[in-house]
């Protein structure tokens, strides 16, 4: 037992919760810092005093407080019955995925920010939980801290959720941002996110949009309640975006951002991840630099946003300690809807919008063959940039377009226009 | 008991809760409507099939599917022991405050969208229902259809929150939306809003600031666990606000924005409601409309934002029709920190910021003595205007600043401007 403090003259006597972190890398000392930081705060909330009894990372760290509590073995943990809720912010699927499974046949509650493992493994995690009465809660999974995994199972429950999108990823984020303020090309904006320390050595997760990718399907799996298998979600990165790309798009006054997007349409449910021109209007317009924003439509809330840090230690660390003090709280499950039936997504081909284009030669030579092939367009001319000829269709569907697209000699590039008047 | 559809081949029993609407205006059928709609949604989040029961106002409403479970007499729903959650949308301290605490103490939990209930009785009404060990939520009195409350008192959980502002009114942040894009004097943008139904024929707690009053008093309650009396944060509404100033701070890149802000400070908490001048950087400026949001910023999260549809009928009953869901599945008190006791609210002098003034007469005539009275200042032209000279001041705090403005001889008028570096 230990005490908390109520006011001047009253302290009460309260239970204490021991806790083991597995992985003392960024997001585990970030938690560690947390903790003893808002000690006080966190007691408080918990309504226990939330002791950190072990850490477990492979290295050693000699010098740095946690030495005391570290360990090399996972046993440690997994046998020590003082140990109610465990943090797993060791990423990837393994071994994380085994310790996980173990801690929650244990009976301990399991907190963790592994979008992998979550994308991979949630309804078969979320079960053993409710079938053992614990919780495995995993709020800095997506958008770091921003809070939208409790948002969705706990504040916007009395709507049907039509469309969540989003920026989920900082670093891509942060590139696109450079790219337009800075005019830099693809590679430059890449290094320097790579020297800040945003973007890893091996940045394919990022650029590639697999980071986007397996969050919408946590958050399409989420207000869907079935498995969406963030395999089967179209997924296009930004490696192909220029810097001429985006003149053409501040001629427009757009931005292109990586969009991660999920919609309940009239064919049924379409989920991808792709580089897209937003209009100024746009919510997600003035998302800069690393922010991560969540754009959700409810059938009776209308449209509303979330937006923060969507990475980085000490944000991402606030998450997992909300669920920390959400597991030491509920001493039940809290049910997540997350059935292993797996979603049926339809295509993107389905999906209406307009598309910009840039195609080899001048408007002169190609604008019959473009009408034909797309109707009438908007010719678009970017500064000091010639012998090509830039354009935005009409709205129609990617496959209409697709026809079009791979018809049209001397094509260069393709980005999606966000153009849709509800936003 | 009644039957929750599983899926294709599974039903499963479940309970039903019998729930009541005291008062049947705009959010009141906004409940009735989003209830009705989302029903098999609300059942299945619920976990119990959600029935309204009754329906209290004082007229009848020939024709209309509420007829059948109306009452004019809140006894018959006080006295029912079937009913388990009470939706107080009433409006106003009474005769709510004497419904809600009843139905507390008969032993239903209460979920309200009244903002001066909550105001003037919350921290009473919270502790009543955490004696009788039941629930009251109050999710829709603060940001409409925005989830905020439930979010810093389940999501926020692990951050010291240093700060929490916003733009709380929609009909005051539509009028100066119009009166920015269209150049309308005041007036003209009052008259406009309450034609469109947004403001009320008494708009006094609209535009002098009140409503966000109550709702900013109430979040710094919250994120404070001490009871902030609203008649104690200093409250300056738009009234003052001409397309004049509107010239200058489009001049400057500003807008004008009804701003309710709480605050940590190093002399204390400092709470105000007063119409702000934002620079095109800080995350409220592009929140147009009759859109609300909410910055917030933790010790350990950093900035969020939550925005999206601070009223109007439907978002505001999706956010009261949320804490039904919860009133229903929570079956004993979800703890929330909100002593009686006062929060300590130290004077808005003490904040640093800087401040543009309008002053009768020519820049030659008066820049030596605003010189004198506020040191280098920016002047500032607005395109057609003479006679008047407007400036910005550098970081001051707020006394600073009133005792050079009171010595300015024909100073016409002073608004804050919100130049933080951390925004």
């Amino acid at each position: 037992m230990a005490v908390k403090y109520v006011n001047e003259d009253q302290y009460e006597e309260i239970g204490m919760a021991n806790i083991a972190i597995l992985g003392y890398g960024t997001v585990g000392s970030g938690v560690y810092e947390v903790i003893r930081k808002n000690q006080a705060i966190v007691n408080k909330n918990a309504g226990e005093a939330v002791e950190i009894k072990h850490v477990l990372d492979l290295r050693d760290f000699p010098g740095d407080p946690v030495e005391e509590i570290l360990t090399h073995d996972f046993n440690d943990i997994l046998n020590d019955k003082d140990v109610s809720v465990v943090v797993e912010v060791m990423g990837g699927v393994e071994p994380a995925y085994t310790f996980v499974k173990g801690c929650l046949e244990a009976g301990k509650s399991v907190c963790t920010s592994n979008k992998a493992l979550v994308a991979a493994k949630g309804p078969e995690l979320i079960r053993i939980a409710r079938q053992k009465g614990i919780n495995f809660f995993f709020e800095a999974s997506v958008g770091g801290g921003i809070p939208i995994i409790r948002v969705l199972n706990l504040c916007l429950t009395a709507d049907d959720i039509e469309e969540i999108s989003g920026i989920l990823n900082g670093t891509t984020n942060y590139m696109m941002t450079k790219m337009a303020d800075e005019g830099w090309e693809f590679e430059e904006a890449l290094k320097t996110a790579q020297d800040l320390g945003y973007a890893e050595r091996n940045p394919e997760a990022d650029i590639d949009g697999w980071d986007a990718c397996r969050k919408i399907a946590i958050l399409t799996s989420l207000y869907t309640g079935k498995n969406t298998d963030y395999e089967r979600v179209y997924t296009e990165g930004i490696t192909k975006i220029s810097a001429r790309d985006i003149k053409y798009a501040k001629e427009l006054g757009f931005k292109i951002k990586l969009i991660a997007e999920s919609q309940k349409t009239d064919d049924g449910l379409v989920a991808m991840v792709a580089p897209i021109m937003l209009k100024r209007s746009h919510p997600l317009y003035n998302v800069d630099d690393v922010l991560n924003a969540v754009y959700v439509r409810g059938n009776v809330l209308g449209p509303a946003m979330f937006f923060g840090s969507g990475a980085g230690k000490l944000p991402t660390a606030s998450a997992v300690v909300s669920d920390v003090i959400a597991a030491v709280k509920n001493k039940t499950n809290v049910r997540v809807d997350w059935d292993d039936k797996d979603l049926e997504l339809c295509s993107v081909g389905s999906v209406k919008r307009s598309f910009f284009v840039r195609v080899s030669g001048s408007e002169e030579e190609k604008l019959d063959r473009i009408k034909e092939l797309f109707g009438e367009v908007d010719i678009v001319k970017a500064p000091g940039v010639t012998g090509e000829t830039g354009f935005v269709t009409g709205v129609m569907t990617e496959e209409e377009f697709e026809k079009g697209f791979k018809q049209l000699e001397g094509a260069i590039t393709r980005i999606r226009v966000d153009n849709r008047e509800d936003k």
